[in-house]
């Protein structure tokens, strides 16, 4: 290996006066999985929006180092803030949602458990940590450098208590063909909300309509909540030209 | 279990004068699993167009029976006939791309070796058989009635030798932001073209753009090649409004 189109994601605090410290698992993958060797070049995303061209001074399964060649541009960034409201589903279902939207453009997943959620996520453990390492994964394959992060499961009523989102899109078989003609202003917010398959109850809709959420359309065909939470960001990202 | 929301898979030559005869495999599903009784109601679709409202007569794991109450309007197909070809990928990402892609609407996938293609996917065998169950699946996940194709694995060149499509897009990073203005007349098929990981061949590129191919922009962030079919799917079906 002397060049790669592997990102590696080293945290802020790992990288100090143009030195890369690699933690241990990318110091695995680095030393392990691409084989690389002192004098080869990598990328190294930092997860706040830098990219860095760094050459690899020492690759060691244990620790390894490297040095900062110069920043580079990362993928762009959407120019709109994307957070997306998934009701809770299986775990492999909801981090193949995750993992697309990453990839996509969205900045935030916020599970909701809602009255017909099928899987009660629970906020500690493994489940999280799952769909963290998604979002890893997920921002280094799609060469952007900033990190999504995924907030602890909240019911719908929290998420809109706490939300502060200029633009809310929620996925309804009787919505609008697609997003409103006004685009967003630059910084305004965009949550979707996609319900788990049961949909959601005629109370959550309520809340939503309280809020001014604009129901959206995903088609005629019964789509399952991963396909749906796609698509939706598909048609928003679009609608913002993200994509 | 007296009705059901979901759909069962009976192909049309097993309805014979308004009896319908499962199948072992649907006919395990609808004694073990939806523990249907006599005197029941279920959905069935023939994967030839036909949704019908099913009065179960027998419900035993070998063999079950059911009478046709009436026919009723499946979930709506798209407008124009959508394929989908897509550069040969692991098998279980071939499998995630290819669900979606049926919920959301395509008739067709046609696996397609490129050039840097990474799994030489055989014609034969499970993995042949394993894409027409998902289409299965997914055909009764989205209450579609009509049965998508799954065909053989060709190169582009055979592809495009074969096909009589008006329209054919591919994924391209310096593709256009979206489809032409001017949309299809009812009839015209629509083939989206997605590469491997490692993107076409200059020579593949050649031989799409001698068939007028149209490149188009899926945004600045990488995708994976089922994130980026699942995403060229939903900006085509857009651009005709059938999502």
């Amino acid at each position: 290996m002397k060049h790669t189109t592997t990102y590696l994601y080293i945290p802020q605090d790992k990288i100090i006066n143009g030195e890369v410290h690699f933690p241990e698992d990318e110091s695995v993958h680095l030393s392990q999985v691409l084989r690389a060797k002192s004098g080869d070049e990598i990328i190294v995303v930092d997860g706040a929006g830098s990219a860095y061209r760094v050459e690899i001074t020492r690759s060691k399964q244990k620790y390894s180092r490297g040095r900062i060649i110069e920043e580079i541009n990362p993928s762009s960034e959407p120019k709109f803030n994307f957070s997306l409201a998934l009701g809770t589903i299986r775990p492999r279902r909801m981090e193949t949602a995750w993992d697309f939207c990453v990839q996509l453009g969205m900045n935030e997943l916020i599970p909701i458990h809602t009255k017909y959620s099928t899987d009660r996520m629970k906020a500690d453990g493994k489940y999280m940590d799952r769909l963290r390492a998604v979002s890893i994964r997920a921002m280094k394959q799609s060469k952007r450098a900033v990190l999504p992060g995924v907030r602890d499961p909240i019911s719908i009523s929290e998420l809109l208590l706490a939300g502060s989102f200029e633009y809310i899109f929620y996925g309804d078989s009787e919505g609008l063909p697609g997003p409103p003609l006004k685009k967003p202003r630059l910084g305004e917010r965009v949550l979707l909300v996609i319900g788990p398959e049961g949909g959601f109850s005629s109370e959550e809709i309520r809340e939503l309509e309280s809020q001014e959420a604009i129901p959206i359309s995903l088609g005629p065909r019964r789509l399952r909540a991963e396909t749906a939470a796609v698509t939706l960001s598909v048609i928003a990202l679009k609608w913002t030209n993200d994509i």
